[in-house]
């Protein structure tokens, strides 16, 4: 178990990510590398991160690609739910977080996270699990956009057996819905969590797998639509629809609540939020219109594939 | 044990200071009237309620006054946190809630909610608890309208015993605090729950003091503020304060997690969300500015009476 191996390839992916989104955008990344005060925090423990972050940027009105790498003498509550028999063992947890929202709102809001997580107890034999995936959230429906999406999440995943891909995609499908608002949070993807089954080698090149699929998933879709022409009537009913992300992440997020709870960087965190969000009382959209055709053919789980 | 008088209460409350907020404010208020149906919601129960909302009005750029009363199967978790021993009984509850999210700038957002829970078993007495309070969020710290609210909720408590007002205003500043932030959601009020041990009729009747002295709390402030000149400055500094208001209620705050977990209304529940809110990376206010000033001097716990 090599967890020097898996935070060499997180820096890297981290690096390809940011290049490449660099030169789509024009934009520069600003960088923030940050360190966790053993003791300091709550549980205590140490490790830090290299927050990248875009804001006002052309392309994406805010983002950020996260690496961080952190160790804490109590595994949180939130990030032992699946597996209560680790609640309180210490822990190392790393991996690269990011969610970029586009100020085009026909580009789609897209998040991608992979991560490690090890439970120590002294005498005992450490315990791995890994975590992640991609899901996209668009404002405006594009088939083409969906089906190519979900392809390369399925090719992602192909490799290490067929019957990866619907168990992953329903996962997601499941797992990022607002009971409250009942709606799916967007068009899905992969996810995956307290993954370990097939031994931690196997379990890291899936997870490469999955992290080196990103790219090839997003940004063709960035390159279709970003040069679409949009008014206000668009950019309102992102930053409407945008009010939902943040629900979601702050009410269901099992990253955000772990990050929170073990006292991980707030900014950092939180860096997933909207630049711009607009909260509306009761609203509907216009019957037969683009967004309207966004809940009723798009915010459904369907086989994209 | 009579839950019509406080019904009658509630309703005649809203009515009260939604035609005084419309007398100020000069708009109208909408009305919503909503029923929960029987059985269709998580726990299952019937009940429903009077949501008034008020958007793009000039005073407030967003508020809702709501008046609910709920009666469900099974009391959900949120709701007997305190009382562990109560969960899975049948409940009632009813309660009048506001938020007011001002356009200028100068004028604080406010919070106030009275409300009364019954918990039922057959074949046992009826268990009934109160809770509720008020707290104000300024975006411009003003020394003489934290001391005016703060005097106003003491005045609510004072008939009620010297010991409520110090004990309930330590409550309001536990309570609403950010700790991911670090941070006070605002300059606090008064907060209490679970509140039971005088009886019913005298925590009835602190409920209406408490919601009676709501109006004397804060419209003076707004009829100070209200015609204060603000630019772009102070619209993105209230913008950006606003997503504290959102990461308070949807991470940490019972009300709203009771809810919507108890399959609530949720465009009620969430009409407490800001109009427009910005969330940015990292950012702090120039020292020596108002802003900072906000921090410093008003997002500290203050003995402001």
């Amino acid at each position: 178990m090599n967890v020097d191996a898996i935070s060499a390839y997180l820096c890297a992916l981290q690096d390809r990510i940011v290049s490449e989104l660099e030169r789509l955008n024009g934009g520069r990344f600003r960088r923030d590398r940050w360190e966790r005060a053993e003791g300091g925090a709550s549980p205590p423990g140490g490790g830090g991160g290299d927050t990248r972050v875009i804001e006002g940027g052309g392309l994406f009105e805010r983002g950020g690609v996260a690496f961080s790498h952190v160790r804490g003498a109590r595994l949180p509550p939130s990030a032992s739910a699946v597996r209560p028999e680790l609640a309180g063992r210490g822990f190392e947890a790393l991996g690269v977080s990011l969610v970029l929202h586009p100020r085009n709102p026909y580009v789609p809001t897209v998040h991608m996270n992979v991560r490690c997580f090890v439970a120590t107890r002294e005498g005992e034999a450490p315990v791995f699990w890994f975590g992640g995936g991609m899901d996209m959230t668009p404002y405006y429906g594009f088939e083409e956009d969906c089906v190519h999406f979900h392809r390369a999440c399925k090719a992602a995943l192909d490799p290490f057996g067929a019957e990866l891909h619907p168990r992953f995609k329903r996962w997601c499908d499941e797992y990022f819905f607002l009971k409250h608002r009942n709606e799916p949070r967007g068009i899905g993807g992969i996810f995956f969590d307290d993954f370990h089954e097939p031994g931690f080698e196997r379990c890291f090149a899936l997870m490469q797998s999955v992290g080196d699929h990103f790219l090839p998933a997003y940004v063709p879709i960035v390159e279709r639509r970003s040069a679409l022409a949009y008014g206000e009537r668009e950019r309102d009913f992102q930053a409407y629809r945008r009010g939902r992300y943040v629900e979601f992440n702050l009410v269901y997020d099992r990253g955000t609540l772990f990050g929170l709870q073990s006292g991980g960087r707030t900014e950092s965190i939180l860096m997933s939020l909207p630049p711009l969000v607009k909260w509306r009382y009761d609203w509907k959209p216009e019957p037969g219109s683009a967004e309207e055709r966004l809940y009723q053919e798009f915010l459904r789980p369907r086989d994209w594939v």
